[in-house]
This record gives C-alpha cells, sequence and structure tokens, in this order.
C-alpha cells in the first residue's frame, strides 16, 4: 500500500531540497525563508488530502485528520522543517513528509480511524540558530527555559519572541507555563527520523525502533580567558587560552572513550572551537578562547555524573595553565525513553511488513524527547542513512522512507482503530 | 646627556599614542592611517633637529643626520611605527624615538660624527598585516619573497604592491633583486627595541644587549580537512578536524618543552586556531579546522630539523584521526646574529654608563635580522618592558628607554667618529 505514495513522497523531497538549495549543502532556516516556504509546501500537499491546517501560537504547523470519534485522544506524528547551515535535506524534512505520506496511505486503503491524526511540522529543532534545540516542540509543551524567548537569532538577530511573532505566533502565549495542547489529551508522538550514525548501513537494515534518546547538557559558549602576548614570550611565561582550550577537548574526548569502554554509551561534541576572529593574529599568543559543549547520555544520573567530571576538568585545566574556564550559560534536556507498548506496536508492525528493524538507541537528542518528558507516549522509527547528519553528504534512499512509512501506516491503522 | 632629551621622548611617546589610540590597546596600521601618521610625527621631530627626511620606494622614512665625511658609510639606527590590532605603544615606536634622542643627544653635547647617522622608520613589521613580518626592511634589502607584492592587506584589501604605491613608494623597484640600499656601502644597523619577555624584569635590569635574534618558519593558513557530522555519530566514525587541530599544537607543545630542556631554545606559537566562523554549530562535529604557526629557533640546521618534525607530526596526526593536515604556504625568516665588534661596543658604552647590560637572546624576530642577513654589521639594544608585547599592557618605562638611548649616543659617538 506504500509503493503508491512513492510519487508524492519523492515530489516532497525535492521540494523540500529546492527550497533549501544552498550549494554543496542544504540551509532551511528556522523562522526564516526556508523553513517558512516548506511549511507552505507541505501544507499544500495537506490541503490536496483534505487535511486541516493551522498554526498554533509557537508557529507550528498542525494537518489534522480527524478521526470518526471526536473524543478519542489523537496521536501526533510529527518532527521539523529547519535544517543546520549546509546541512542535509533529510534532518527532519523527511519525517514530517513521512507523516503526510502515512495519512495518504491510510486514505488510500479505506482505513478511517477512529482517533485523530495530526500530522506536525515543527519549528526550529537544531540548536544552530539560538543555541537552543528543539524549540518547537518546547514551545508546544511549556517547555522552554526561562529567557528562551530573549535570545537572539544567528543570523537575523531577532529575538526568539520576535523570530516567533513574525511567523504569526504569539511568544506571549509561551511563556505561562501552559502548553499549548495539555500532554494528557494526546494518545501518543511518532516520529521517524534518519539515523544519523551509520548503525543501519552497518547493520544492513532499512529501518530501526528507537529505544531511547540521550539528553544533553550544552554550553553554548565556554570562555577561556588567559593573557595575548607576543610570540617572543618564553613557554613559562604565556598563558596560552588555546592551548589550554586544546587540552580541555582532549580530556573531555579521554573521558569519552573511557566512558565508551566501560559500556556507558555517551557522546562529546565541540562544535564551536576557537580563538576570536576580531584579535587573533599568527604573530600574537591567543589570550581567548571560545568553545561550545554538547554533552549527551541516556540515562539521567549518568549525565549528572558527567557534568561533575565536565566542572572537575575545567577546573584542573585551568589551573594547570593558569587561564580561567568558564562554562557560562547553560541549557540541558532529559533523556527521552520511548514507550514500551509502542516500541512493542511499531515491532509488531515492521514484523508483518517482513522488516527485521532492530532496537537502537539514537545517537542523537529529537523532538520526541520534549513528548516523552511531557508524559505523552512517544515512539521513533530511525532511517537508515549514509555519511551522518548535519552534513550536505547525508544520503537517505527513498525505499528506505517509504519502508518506515509503510510500518508507521500499519501502526497508526491498529493503534487508531 | 640624555636626560635633557626626556621632554622629547616622552612627548614623541605620548604623540603615537595618541595616533594609534584603539581602546583599550594601540593600533596603528601598516601602510594605513596609524602609521603613516606617525611617520608625519616623527619627520616633523626630524625637521626640528635639521635632519633630511625622504621616503624610499618601499615607503620607508629615512632621517638623516649628514656626517662631516661624505665618503664614511653611514650608521643606520631604525626600528618600524606599525603595531598590531590592540597592541601596545612601545614594540617599534620606541626604537625610532630612541634614534632621533640619540641624535638630539649627540647634537646638543656638540659632536658631530665623520659619518652620517640615519635613522629610519620602518614599514609594517607586524606580520598580522599580510601574513608576511619585517616587510619594510624587506622592501629595502631585496628580501620580499616571491609573490609578496600581491598579499592582500588584512583590513584594506589592497595588496601589498597597492598598499606601498598608495603610501608614495614604487613597488616596481622592489620586485627587481636590487636593493634600494647597497649593504656594502652601510657601516651598520643599530635597533632598540622593547624586550617582549619579562627576562629584563626578572634580571632587574632596564637594558640589555642582544647576542642574536631568532629565525622562523612561518605557516600562516594550516588547513585541517575532515568530515562535518552530527553530534550524534559515534566516536569510532568521527573525522573531527577540530580534535585533531587540539592534538597536533599539543604535539608541537610538547615538542618545545622537550627541546627546551635539552638546551635547545626555540618557540612555537598558534595564534590563529579556530573552527570555520560560516560553518561551525554547537550541534555540528567540525570537518574543517585552520590555524597559524610560527615556529622559531636561532641556529639554522635546528631551525631546519624543527621543520622536518612539524612535518612528521602533521602525518601522524593526519593518519591516526583520518583527516588531511595541509600546511600550506610558508614563508621563512634567517636567525640574525648580532656582529661581534658592535656587541663589544654597545657593551662597552653601557660600562661607562654604569649599566650592567646583560647579553641576552632576543625572543623575538625584528627588522635587524634583514640587515644582519643581508651582511650588515648587525647590534640590538633591548629595554626592559613588563607583560610583553602584543597586547595593551606593554609597560616601558620612559627611564628604561632613555637609558638605552644614553647607550646608543655613547656608541654612535664612538662609532660614528
Amino acid at each position: 500500500m506504500i509503493a503508491a505514495q512513492r510519487p508524492m513522497v519523492q515530489s516532497l523531497l525535492d521540494g523540500v531540497a529546492r527550497i533549501g538549495a544552498d550549494p554543496p549543502g542544504i540551509t532551511r532556516e528556522a523562522y526564516g525563508r526556508g523553513e517558512n516556504e516548506a511549511m507552505a509546501l507541505l501544507a499544500g500537499a495537506a490541503q490536496a488530502l483534505d487535511l486541516d491546517c493551522s498554526f498554533d501560537a509557537g508557529a507550528n504547523l498542525t494537518m489534522r485528520w480527524p478521526g470518526t470519534d471526536p473524543e478519542a485522544p489523537p496521536i501526533l506524528v510529527g518532527s521539523h522543517l529547519d535544517s543546520v547551515v549546509q546541512g542535509g535535506n533529510f534532518d527532519g524534512a523527511a519525517g514530517v513528509i513521512a507523516g503526510l505520506a502515512a495519512v495518504a496511505a491510510l486514505q488510500a486503503s479505506g482505513v478511517r480511524p477512529r482517533a485523530g491524526i495530526e500530522v506536525l511540522a515543527l519549528r526550529c529543532e537544531e540548536a544552530v540558530w539560538f543555541g537552543l534545540g528543539l524549540i518547537g516542540s518546547r514551545s508546544l509543551l511549556a517547555r522552554l527555559p526561562a529567557g528562551a524567548l530573549a535570545l537572539p537569532h544567528a543570523r537575523s538577530g531577532l529575538t526568539l519572541g520576535q523570530s516567533i511573532a513574525a511567523c504569526g505566533g504569539d511568544p506571549a502565549r509561551l511563556a505561562n507555563g501552559v502548553p499549548l495542547r495539555d500532554p494528557k489529551t494526546l494518545g501518543a508522538y511518532l516520529e521517524v527520523h534518519i539515523e544519523q550514525a551509520p548503525q543501519l548501513i552497518e547493520a544492513e537494515q532499512a529501518v530501526a525502533i528507537c529505544l531511547a534518546n540521550p539528553g544533553n547538557v550544552r554550553h553554548p559558549r565556554i570562555r577561556i580567558s588567559g593573557e595575548d602576548a607576543h610570540t617572543g614570550l618564553p613557554h613559562r611565561f604565556r598563558r596560552d587560552a588555546a592551548l589550554a582550550g586544546a587540552e580541555f577537548a582532549l580530556a573531555l574526548e579521554r573521558l569519552w572513550l573511557e566512558e565508551d569502554r566501560a559500556g556507558r554509551p555517551m557522546a562529546v561534541t565541540i562544535g564551536r572551537f576557537h580563538t576570536l576572529a576580531d584579535r587573533h593574529a599568527m604573530t600574537v599568543v591567543p589570550g581567548q578562547f571560545e568553545l561550545s559543549l554538547d554533552l549527551r547520555a541516556y540515562d539521567p544520573t549518568h549525565l549528572a555524573r558527567l557534568e561533575a567530571r565536565l566542572q572537575a576538568i575545567a577546573a584542573e585545566v585551568g589551573a594547570a595553565r593558569d587561564v580561567t574556564i568558564a562554562l557560562g550559560e547553560r541549557s540541558a534536556a532529559a533523556p527521552g525513553a520511548m514507550e514500551a507498548g509502542i516500541v512493542a506496536g511499531l515491532a509488531r508492525a515492521a514484523g508483518k511488513l517482513g522488516l527485521a528493524a532492530p532496537r537502537l538507541n539514537s545517537p542523537g537528542s529529537h523532538d520526541a524527547n520534549n513528548f516523552a518528558a511531557a508524559g505523552v507516549p512517544t515512539g521513533m522509527l530511525l532511517v537508515r542513512n549514509a555519511n551522518g547528519s548535519h552534513n550536505p553528504h547525508e544520503a537517505m534512499a527513498t525505499d528506505d522512507l517509504l519502508a518506515a512509512t509503510g510500518v508507521l501506516a500499519l501502526f497508526l491503522a491498529e493503534h487508531a482503530a
């Protein structure tokens, strides 16, 4: 029943790629042209399927297919439409398209579910835009941290509140602690997403059922302060902030490798790592250095222990090199475990379709984390993808996305029945 | 005889500070407003001393006090007037001012030397402007490397050739291999410069006599290429260019410390060390990284051996982390040994003035390197300076500069007699 959806799926994948074209990659700026145009494209496709389209106060797009029983808690299927700068086409968008295609497949096969199915196109999942990720689902579920609406957009400079308002949202409603949708009224949240590590490429499987997403602790702007000095300064006098940064980064990498060997999965990513462009020079010993840090793990206790190690390492390296390492602003996202019943249901659907569908931990955090943390029964399907994500070389076969869509549609047919 | 020059010295130091004011530091841009205005200020002071002022084809300023014997090879006293961005006031300018003050002191004491004394204000000693240092003295002595005139200025974007022409120079004359002054016709080159390491602060001495300046090998833009990837990518799949940069930098630092312990003085400076501002992000494993490198030592054989180690380290780190480390463009400056007779003469002059004047290696390269390499008998005096140079906290006492000026004047009185 899914093969018939291939033309629509391919046409929407190609459409969002054209919208985001920024050779050699794809850029769909959150609350900007790329995300807005991708929303308009998918809303058009949803209207062709007779879905009701509306935007919530966070400017997220909901594409609703009413069920036969207005009292049945609706099932949400969502993902995001923004991308990183010079990223790939599939991280986010593929999941929203899979949601629409699953609805189309159910309609085509004559199913009319009891519970409504709502396909969600969420805003700004990527942390590149505001130094904070998962913003669309945080907005929906009243999970924005204090002060988030005042964060500046990396490109436009508008605050998050201004950005949401510019897209027709109502930021005032996001700061009052009341979720836009009461989690207790939601039947489930499902998300299809490309894998970010090539675990399915290694396993030669099209689809995996996710067991858990990691939580994270993030410091978007760690500042190391030593002292600028001349190239001629002997080593014993130097307070080189960049070399302190190098030592700090490699110490965190060693921590990661030790934990990996001990069977405690985690990850460390230092995405920004730099001397300051307005003052660095070939013949100046750098006195200032900045880096970002994303520390992730699957268990809240483990994550807390890692954070304590982070603080100890910063203090040790700072003392050894006579620099200060200020961790600065901090954000955190709770680890998200998938609901056992949904995991079992997805596995049943995959089995009926003859897919092995291994059960894996996701290496990445997703909007699903917020739904899980809010108590909504949550499940995810991961789609095989070579070359990771957040880069122009993401490579997902449309056939693999269709396989995941098939599992999703079959699950929805049973779960929403 | 020197104390009487204090008002002029202080007024000129204050004048070039006002010209370069860029709080909290000093910026005198090469071939730009700061350097040009400082040249005009010093030319005015030189005219008040009846010196003949002229600009050469490299736009360097020569302030000439003719001797009684037109056949006697002139003695040059020089330094530079540019600064790094947000540097201090004394690196360079103090030496030119000392030259003028020494001439003023000799005039005041009624000395009329046989050999002419020429105070040189050289252009663009700092490598920040074109990724190549010592440009004024290279221009004078036909020591510009091939292609140098096409290098772009870091701020204006003009090529070096255009920058020189814009200051009234004649870049065509700098590329024909013929020095603007024949080194064989020059009696000596003397330079007063603040120390860049606080060796005299530690020794509690005002002035040192320099024994040698280091040569260097520089790579202004080393590029490390791995692959951009998502935060979720497991460690075994990552090709993180920034962590490769961290390992590369710390390996070079270890090499330095080993050589230091073995009594082979050298230095490593990595002034620019950064992920790329147009693509780095908190949730992207950085696939690209750049750094600059300045490697310096006092002996040509030692420097060649260090360069071979640099290449080996780049290959090792690149292989271990599956990234490429491209050293890219290279420039080099020969180590500059001071002439024994001049060192002895300066020591005699210092002794007569009751100054201990220890003999030290300079940690920094200077325009003196080019004169020494061209075969001109060369000497340098280093002036006590706290807090290093190339930063806003340079701190040289005017009294210490006057002490060095006294040694210089006494040396000139004897040497030019």
